[in-house]
């Protein structure tokens, strides 16, 4: 039986992160506003330490060690957001931090994470189970393992962003979050269902990957490959224990993007909203602005803010 | 003589401005900071409405029109961000607007401006003489002409980003400007001197057009040629004479930035920051960053952010 983080969680941990996180923008666009007939509200993540959310649950996470774990150490699993998360919350702390890594990762991503002063432990994606390693890690090293979403603290933290969304704007009709493992959209849901119990809330998955749409409207936990998307943040197999729990019980529905849908609303964002996100991060609006949202008031969680400078140029230059 | 404008004209621009405008956001970057060994506060204006500092000064100007003005309308000439700010401007107080732009200026640009409701008076700019044509429409028809820089409450309106960035962080050390005709940069001083007595106030050019550091340097207004950079917004020929006397009183300094140096900054923006940031709107930051700001409090004002993505895509591409 899990024990499920409640919305106390998500408040302690908005205590915790108070000091060293971002309180993000939220941004508007008069665009958005009368082509939707909608007010919506964008909850600018991209802006958030290390250029996501991700910053939120990793140091939520880490900073409630206790004296043996912090001089022993934090492993976690990653090639994204939430290895760099981890290695800046880890230093912020003072506390070793181990990242398991493919051996094919972005040399920019590897260095960013080596910036923060963090291990890395890499191992070949074809061949090599990277839960296993980080098993095997902390079990031989005595390290605490902090996975990338399915764990209550991290789920606690993402929820965060939401809290201070709907308490900067007040109540909301609907929500949307953009979906890969469940961290950041169970902890969303966890922060509407308190602040705004009448809100909707939908996750957003990559059209190439819909299991956690699958599992939403199967009710079981489905797995997949991982699927072949440009929204990186989301290239995930399965829904995790606690993440797919809350979502069953306080999402309202999970729909999808296509590749095509997120280059449009990278261009969007780059041309109207001058700023960068990165592709998993154009998830939410992507789906939100061929909804019927018209005389809503709509919140859309713009996850994060990192990619490539090459790859982005090209999407933008089409 | 000329009346110049003082810091109650920029006090009450804000007042006007207050309930359309938007208070755009200061940022921060502790990599700048411990790049510097600087407290860097940047002023977005590259968020502000219409997508830079321009619709400050076109909205405090339009909206002192009396009633005679706004029934004949108003007349500008620019093929930049100046015309979508009077238009915008112009539609937002229903005063009928006539925007001067050359035959060849960027069909975006056009679609832009028209899409204000503004009425597009199109020239030859290898043959005729925008100025020229803009008073003589406003003569002939009776409008009123605002010009992109050179008068009092265009000047007044461009204090207000300054102005909202001190009255937000405090006193600053030194206060970085791009400089084109002058409007923002002597709006700024204004604000400076009253509002953190201390503050140095410099204006950044492009290196390829540097008349203002040449008039401020000889004490007389320098005319050059139009200068061949990719700052858009700087491509002035010269300072006008309200910006040139406030500016050879309140400003310390004018310096330059290379082109390259601007790209450097606007990839800069992108990857670290998550903004879009023109290439005018890098001037200020560009030379900030290699100027000897450590221990100091130091304000940037970036500009704009208002881009054609094709060529800002191939930028970032690199």
């Amino acid at each position: 039986m899990l024990t499920l983080p409640v919305y106390a969680d998500v408040a302690a941990a908005a205590g915790r992160i108070a000091t060293v996180a971002h309180k993000t923008p939220v941004l508007r666009s008069r665009t958005v506003d009368e082509a939707t007939g909608a007010q919506v509200f964008f909850k600018c993540e991209n802006f958030q330490r290390m250029g996501a959310f991700k910053f939120r649950g990793a140091f939520n996470a880490l900073s409630q060690f206790d004296e043996r774990q912090r001089q022993a150490g934090v492993v976690t699993f990653s090639s994204g957001n939430h290895a760099q998360a981890v290695a800046l919350s880890a230093r912020l702390l003072g506390i070793p931090a181990t990242i398991v890594m493919p051996l094919d990762a972005p040399a920019a991503k590897v260095a960013a994470t080596r910036g923060y002063g963090a291990t890395i432990v890499t191992y070949d994606r074809y061949r090599e189970d990277r839960e296993q390693i980080g098993r095997e890690l902390a079990q031989q090293r005595g390290l605490t393992l902090i996975p990338p979403y399915d764990h209550p603290h991290v789920i606690a933290g993402q929820g965060t962003a939401a809290k201070e969304l709907i308490e900067e704007v007040g109540e909301l009709d609907a929500l949307y979050v953009c979906l890969g493992g469940g961290g950041l959209l169970s902890g969303s849901a966890l922060a509407a269902r308190a602040l705004a119990p009448a809100c909707k809330v939908y996750g957003v998955e990559p059209e190439a990957g819909n299991d956690g749409q699958r599992s939403l409207r199967s009710g079981t936990l489905v797995s997949i490959d991982t699927p072949a998307t440009i929204a990186d943040g989301a290239q995930t197999q399965h829904l995790g224990q606690y993440t797919f729990e809350i979502i069953r019980r306080d999402v309202d529905d999970i729909v999808t993007a296509s590749d095509d849908e997120l280059i449009e609303c990278m261009r969007f964002f780059a041309e109207r909203m001058k700023m960068v996100v990165e592709p998993t991060g154009c998830l939410s609006f992507a789906a939100a602005r061929r909804a019927d949202i018209a005389g809503k008031r709509v919140g859309i969680i713009v996850s994060g803010g990192n990619v490539d400078l090459a790859r982005y140029g090209a999407w933008l230059a089409g």
